[in-house]
């Protein structure tokens, strides 16, 4: 079925937040955790973090404008460091719940049952509860065409199971339950069907042959 | 275990490619089309695309500096246009040999054996294969801190199966064998959770009631 723009721009605006949402596939499912200057805790769901760069490691993190995120946002640009937690399939229940708009002197980890943790030497809590943690430093800083607001972070720092990373690297996500999110609220965990092997010209694909995957 | 940004440094580049990949969590699996001026198809795989925006209906996709999409940077650019089309489990091996350094002359298509579509009113091609395409206009383009580039498109036309759209606008992309990607080279389709409904405070989390969702 074809849906022109016409289409899309008479839809209701809830209605078209869920469509579009559904449009680019799965997103990621991380928790952006912070802690003002004045020490209150916060902790936001976010499907909107992607990978930028590998060396040096970046990922970035798209903010609407008004959403329940806000406070993170404020934290993290008054403070220069936050960190991504990712969510797993124990605690994505919890993580949706921090999407509700609390007021400022609640915080989202008392009242969605999350506990919060510290790593000498950085000041941003992490989520205990999840699995794979990433420490980071704003370096970068953007407002959209769209006024939402693009935030690049450089990571200091990684916290995940030794036996989850797997010969070459790769981070097995899928044993460790991680979760995706499609759409506003629907949310997945994945089943995995093969790694592939770095694909060449003039060469059929094939699977990547790794003893120790274990996402198999 | 806890991994410094030292630690991070001194990985190879291959094996940090991976580790940091794995980071983010689920990576959206799309495929981009393009035609150049003068009328040669590109079709590139892409775990960059990310939702930027609802209304308008906005896409943002991240290129690497001299990656194998880099034909297909230059022919959006140039002619200010270009489709996405997620990729399901019938193409994810297609899509994943897109990523060989294929010559200007070779059309991606051909030498995967994917099928360029199109419609009317539209230069940049669909995949055929896909079942969730959009179609999109270049509205911005930008460089960014380490040399990736931003585009974002603006999206003109959607095509989607009018039986996977459920009553409140969700697309079931599970159940259309949508694909994810973690890591470099890891493809996963996703096994539903649930949907939640829409967060409060001092409410309990509750699973979305949606007569007509499909994805249980």
């Amino acid at each position: 079925m074809q849906f022109n723009r016409s289409d899309i721009d008479v839809m209701s605006p809830r209605f078209r937040a869920q469509f579009i949402n559904s449009l680019s596939g799965y997103k990621s499912a991380n928790l952006v955790a912070t802690r003002s200057r004045d020490g209150k805790e916060n902790v936001a769901i976010v499907s909107s973090v992607f990978h930028l760069g590998a060396n040096p490691p970046l990922m970035g993190v798209i903010f609407r404008p008004h959403s329940a995120p806000r406070h993170s946002l404020e934290n993290l640009l008054d403070t220069g460091e936050f960190t991504l937690n990712q969510v797993n399939m124990e605690i994505y229940r919890c993580a949706h719940q921090t999407s509700a708009r609390f007021e400022r002197e609640q915080s989202e980890f008392v009242e969605v049952g999350l506990t919060a943790e510290y790593e000498e030497g950085v000041f941003a809590p992490f989520v205990q509860q999840s699995r794979v943690k990433m420490g980071l430093k704003v370096v970068d800083h953007q407002i959209m065409c769209n006024k939402t607001e693009l935030v690049v972070g450089e990571i200091f720092m990684v916290l995940a199971p030794a036996q989850s990373v797997v010969d070459d690297g790769y981070i097995d996500i899928a044993g460790l339950g991680a979760v995706a999110v499609s759409g506003l609220d629907s949310y997945h965990v994945g089943r995995p069907l093969e790694r592939l092997a770095y694909a060449k010209p003039n060469q059929p694909v094939r699977p990547l042959v790794c003893e120790t995957a274990q996402s198999e």
